[in-house]
């Protein structure tokens, strides 16, 4: 649970009693290759925070055709935040592409938290700023962006992944071709 | 600025003092059609909590071609979310389409309300939630949603902007061509 407090107190300071306290509210899970944390269809009972391992969050349209939401690595949060605030059950899927371990959280959980803990308060309100600057990123990207120009973001966003991830994966999420993608690659790293 | 303490009580009550000193924060401002309220290349010293009016937020990618994030009007909060909480400079105009008023406030202001008041961190936290989940819809109806699809979503979100906003800017946000839209919305109204 050290990873934890490191990830809330590089945003703020914790007692040891609060921690004692805060981690109580979490609980620790190693999670395989190939392991789903969410199912689509399933209730969206956590949201959960990485530790360690490579994650894929997606879903399945009418048609049958994967759209990857996002991927998840050390110390990205994740779920399916509409369903996890909502209480709905879940469109989407989260997969695990390499093993390691997630803590997670129940909304009542959070809520908790957030309501007894003013500086848990401030923390989620400051990991959702992130988030949504990120969202609205992505949005610009998918509204306006030239696949180099959303290549290069991804490369910013996931430095280490771009060896990690299959690259159909990363093509799917870039919305280009497995072809462009091998170009935009070659020419990043000529 | 009764309808700013009737927007936060939405979320959270207010002691008459509280409020006393959560409004010393904001700025009133009345909005003449046309006008910017962000520009971009400006420096975002401000978000904005629409009270009255209609408002379009947009940018212009490097081709020229605009495209819009949003429309907001009253009980919706705007900005360029990304210059406004990273301190940098706007990529987006803000223009108002329909006279109105809108309430300002700054970073600092939002910074220090939340410090001082567990309540308003609170509440900028649930309207930073309410926020994360529009966004990841819009995200998934780029990636996945049917222009049929995208055109319930938005008389969803704006029911009473499907009548005030110029079918050209609605066309345009749903990305998708005018005589598409035409046909959408008289399939809906028959």
């Amino acid at each position: 649970m050290n990873r934890l407090r490191e990830h809330i107190e590089a945003i703020t300071p914790l007692t040891d009693e609060e921690f004692e306290y805060v981690k109580t509210f979490f609980t620790l899970r190693k999670v395989r290759k190939n392991q789903f944390l969410i199912h689509d269809g399933d209730e969206v009972k956590y949201e959960f925070l990485v530790l360690d391992g490579i994650y894929k969050v997606y879903y399945i349209d009418e048609n049958g055709k994967e759209h990857i939401l996002q991927f998840a690595k050390k110390d990205w949060w994740m779920s399916d935040y509409i369903g996890f605030f909502k209480q709905q059950n879940s469109k989407m899927f989260i997969e695990c592409l390499k093993e390691g371990e997630v803590v997670s959280l129940t909304l009542e959980g959070r809520n908790k938290l957030a309501a007894d803990l003013h500086k848990m308060d401030h923390f989620f309100r400051i990991k959702l700023t992130n988030g949504y600057i990120a969202l609205q990123q992505r949005i610009m990207m998918l509204l306006s962006g030239t696949p180099q120009q959303r290549y290069e973001e991804f490369v910013r966003l996931y430095p280490d992944l771009i060896s990690e991830v299959p690259k159909k994966y990363i093509a799917e999420y870039l919305g280009v071709s497995r072809e462009t993608l091998s170009r935009l690659y070659s020419n990043t790293n000529k």
